[in-house]
């Protein structure tokens, strides 16, 4: 052991002081598949957007200048040469004295430069229209860059596509982009308890795998790709070679410990023995989850959770989640969703350690959940958690508290 | 057209309104791709967990009848018959007078009613441990349906399945679930000046079709699975096949509506000619987004949508995502992750109609972002978006605004 081996950190500490290298690889893909995507580079447009003068509204295209004095108890008469068919350029130009009915979206022909609603005019005399206001130049038109110009970024580098902007690159036409590819997620089980869920009937002493299924779901919340690595017993040898083989094509590696008193502390002993340069820290400052583990091995980032399932995902939805986002090159992740409440009970806490509480929101109020750290049934009927800060030792009825909703 | 064509509602009254009893199929999945699934009926435990009584600490399986009165001035000694191993049956029953050393997790021997912590005892003799302080009954033991009784709810009908209940499910052998399948959402996209987003050069007059695919975005968001129809010219015989398919097997139709005058109440005019039975609304009182159609069609909602990608996005986001929670089964979606901030500037607001502007967001202010209701880029690069409610003509600088964030 190192003198690292006692090294506990807090979670701030732990999510600051741990920034691995890493990133994983480029990959081009296409707009259909981009959405929650994390994008590699910066996206120019290669285009103006709209790409041409548009109308704005239904009316008639004119040249200001024509409008100029028009009111409604003295209109100006325009003759109208034509109208603007939808996705067709203009057939017909705007000559002094003229006006071309142009729907909204419709292409400004040559010669107008504003456009008069159709409701500040009336129909006069066949082929004739009465302005009754005047437009300015530029009026009712979009211009060709009004939206976009070519050349400037449609979406920055290191950001997680949303809905309204695949709906950008698709009206400049970009329909291939420069991601970092999802972060391949190892997740390895220990314990010579765990066996894998679908085993219908256990022998006294074993329990079902809970662990890598949640942990799983909570890497593809993160943008990453998990690869569970399956259930190695409590043996050094066994989980280092298990290790080393996940270590070879997985961007991260997450080990969740077998909780018997001898193997607790096996992944630091295994990760040890593979020469880590780096352990970041051995022990963080919350409960539950005491017993993780963060190190870097060989540019791998590796994770050791606690073997209590409740322990292991808190400590992962705190830990774990942030490092597949900075590792799949995510700069700006969203916030996960709170809600603000009012605590329905006082939460007795230890000074030095950030307490995780369970909630459930009843109107506006948060009820702790108490129980003892391993029910899970706890955790999946909870709506959010509360943090209870390492400087407090507790938190009272009716304190207003922000909830990390479980979306 | 029918008395319903101009019936103009609330958002509000859309969304409670329009409530078709269209719900997808069921069908079973696997756990391991059960994320984000809804599920189809309750899910009840078919096992006590964790199944065995286990120990919570480190420590020693006792009689708790055997510790009263130990004190550490006191200790009262216990002979050590043996030990627990994690995830084995006990080998060795606890007797009067007797001890089993027990790792956190490990099976409770035969005998044993109570665990002493290992840090509550010290070693003496050989195969002797002294008690230093008296357990109660059940005391360090977690008891064989503490978490789940058998029977008990896992996970209730209609509800999402998150990475904890994963973990639950995993638990108890849970392998196979009964969920609602993805609703199929059919987008169709109308307009003669719409072509498809890989045209790498455009004709004056033609944009791309930006729409379609945010709202593939939006339907993968809400759970539903998205398939794009393509793009039909403004014909209503040609848009009536393209819905007719699509009814055919769609839990949804989505409908973008061509903007030129003559071909925006397209969608409304095919829907009526199909005989639909109910058209809830046609027109929402909302900006943007008015010309907004709500109809339900032999058993199959459908969402007419204005030409405009801004406002058919932003009116998709309040009233499609839910429509496609609602047919997919989900009960309790997640409400949309909001926060609150100051507005950086007044807003102003007709009477009458719900304004729904987009903001970046700043510090803690909101800063509206104001652009032609085209300006797809605003809605891209903005941080959410805020509603000024249908009776109040602005909000001022400074307000308290609830922003719906653009996760």
């Amino acid at each position: 052991m190192t003198s690292e081996f006692f090294s506990v950190r807090t979670v701030a500490e732990a999510r600051t002081g741990f920034a691995p290298a890493r990133r994983s690889a480029r990959e081009q893909c296409a707009l259909a598949d981009a959405l929650d995507r994390v994008t590699a580079a910066p996206i120019p447009s290669p285009h103006d957007l709209p790409g041409f003068a548009r109308s704005a509204v239904d009316g008639y295209a004119v040249r200001a200048a024509d409008t100029f004095g028009a009111s409604s108890s003295l209109p100006v008469p325009l003759h109208v040469r034509g109208e603007v068919a939808m996705g067709t350029a203009p057939t017909v130009a705007v000559e002094a004295g003229e006006a071309v009915a142009i729907p909204t979206g419709g292409a400004l022909p040559t010669g107008a430069d504003a456009i008069v609603m159709v409701e500040h005019t009336t129909p006069s005399m066949r082929d004739t229209v009465d302005v009754l206001g005047a437009v300015a130049p530029g009026e009712g038109v979009v211009r060709a860059d009004e939206d976009v110009v070519i050349g400037a970024e449609l979406a920055p580098k290191g950001e997680s596509l949303r809905p309204a902007q695949l709906g950008l690159l698709a009206s400049a036409g970009v329909t291939s982009i420069a991601v970092f590819a999802r972060p391949r997620v190892a997740i390895l089980s220990t314990g010579n308890e765990v066996v894998p869920p679908a085993t219908a009937q256990l022998e006294l002493g074993e329990v079902r795998d809970a662990t890598a299924g949640a942990l799983a779901g909570l890497v593809r919340r993160a943008g990453g790709t998990p690869e569970l690595c399956g259930i190695a017993a409590d043996d050094s040898a066994r989980v280092r070679e298990e290790l080393r083989a996940a270590m070879a094509w997985a961007d991260i590696v997450v080990v969740s410990a077998g909780s018997s008193v001898g193997t607790r502390d096996l992944t630091a002993v295994v990760v040890e023995s593979l020469g880590a340069p780096g352990i970041c820290c051995h022990g963080l400052a919350i409960k539950p989850g005491k017993p993780t583990l963060l190190a870097e091995c060989d540019g791998v980032p590796i994770v050791g959770l606690p073997g209590n399932p409740v322990s292991a995902i808190v400590v992962f939805s705190l830990i774990g989640v942030p490092l597949i986002q900075l590792v799949g090159g995510n700069e700006r992740p969203a916030a996960p969703p709170t809600a603000t409440a009012a605590l329905a009970r006082d939460v007795p806490s230890a000074a030095g350690r950030l307490d995780v509480v369970q909630v459930r929101l009843v109107d506006d109020q948060a009820e702790p959940l108490f129980a003892k750290s391993s029910a899970l049934s706890v955790l999946a009927r909870s709506d959010g958690q509360i943090q209870v800060p390492e400087d407090a030792s507790g938190l009272y009825t009716g304190a207003a508290v922000t909830v990390e909703l479980h979306a």
